[in-house]
């Protein structure tokens, strides 16, 4: 069944959000730490306001909708439609003043991934998808996303948030992989899912995250051409380990080592 | 001695610099391996490009001074100026599409650093300094560049290029520090250091750097009061292990574990 277009009012949130975002970036903002312990995972006063602004325009506009956000949970789980809302991912980097961090807005329908946006409020750019195209928009112009071929590890560029993640048989999996990529970059977040989209990336292989994390990603990945899935080959849109490529052939090559 | 004011001569450097690296970037330029064996060192069109025009602005302006750039080696060795530059540092970025790279025009008076700027020509920003002050100029303005306080490690962001590429000794040393601190981030290479210029972070912790990947940096992380040294305490100005610091007090709790 075609899907309304909901991408007019995803720019919308994106631009909502940015503007109460952008004034705490490079501004010297402390961070909370929401983990105990020795643990640090930071969440800003950005991350909240983002999230408030896009909360209130989706009830206003959608009051029947269902929302899951990083910072305030869920409200109408059994909606068929539900929102998906990172304000801030890539906190780590935002409080670090690099921007390679986003607000992540993905939309689900019956639990299936329909549309996604990442956007840059800093740069100015945003990257979004229906599953079928994607595109990136920036300063320079609007442009169709297009993952690129990669037929080997080899020949490929990864990226991964943090090499630090990895434990016991899951960080053998991952150092094998790493050990035979011709490039791996690190700390980009959503960043990276893009760069593939783009074509100037291959692989990203990432572990512990949620659902906010990477459902606005997919539709953005799909529709560049490319392949997203958990580890074992299953849905992406619970978080946990997921990789994603450019190419099919190295999502496999990959998905083996990690059998 | 005061030195005449070469800003709006670098402001132009880096401008025609950017506009020949720029069409190269998300292109699907093809890099070209400089390393031998195993390693992978990549060089784009881009970085020729940026290079050359820096060198015939330089040869047309002040015949008289010396240049040492990354692609094309030293021309006036002997110059009591001479101008250091790196068409683009963070080419692994460059290539995988993150905007984290960026043009280096340094300046040594005598083989001292009086002038530098980094500037990313994708986000419209520069950062620049002269060992007194330093500024940070982009699309929403321009502001004074100030490190900001930081009295132990524990409480330090350290940024890094790459983790894996200490070895040995110096791999226990850097690990000690990555344990202690409390955010560490990869991949950000010249951007790091305008990050800790800026109070964003604290700590850039690297090695087997080139003259031309640090020289352009020094005035800017001074500038911004700073400090930057070899793992030694010795000038930053040759390369090879770096430490850069925004408050001095960390920078000498880093000196004793590299001891």
């Amino acid at each position: 069944m075609p899907q309304p277009d909901f991408l007019p009012f995803i720019h919308k949130l994106a631009s909502a959000s940015g503007e109460e975002i952008l004034p705490f970036f490079r501004n010297h903002v402390q961070a909370e730490n929401k983990a105990s312990g020795n643990a640090f995972d930071p969440v800003t006063e950005g991350d909240r306001a983002g999230e408030v602004v896009m909360r209130d325009m989706i009830t206003k506009a959608y009051p029947e909708h269902g929302i899951i956000g990083e910072e305030f949970g869920i409200s109408n789980p059994d909606s068929d439609y539900i929102w998906v809302l990172d304000p801030i991912d890539g906190t780590r980097s935002f409080i670090a003043g690099v921007p390679t961090w986003g607000t992540l807005v993905g939309l689900l329908h019956k639990g299936k991934p329909v549309a996604g946006m990442m956007a840059q409020a800093f740069t100015g750019e945003r990257f979004y998808g229906d599953g079928h195209s994607a595109f990136s928009k920036n300063n320079y112009g609007t442009k169709p996303l297009k993952t690129r071929e990669c037929t080997s590890l080899g020949h490929a560029t990864l990226f991964t948030t943090d090499p630090r993640m990895f434990k016991g048989r899951e960080r053998e999996a991952y150092l094998s992989i790493e050990n035979q990529v011709q490039l791996a970059r690190f700390s980009a977040d959503c960043y990276a899912y893009c760069m593939v989209a783009g074509g100037f990336a291959d692989l990203v292989i990432e572990t512990e995250l949620k659902p906010h994390d990477i459902v606005a990603l997919i539709p953005i990945i799909e529709g560049a051409g490319g392949i997203i899935s958990s580890w074992t080959g299953g849905p992406a849109t619970e978080g946990g380990n997921i990789i994603a490529a450019g190419d099919k052939r190295i999502h496999e090559e990959a998905l083996k080592l990690f059998a």
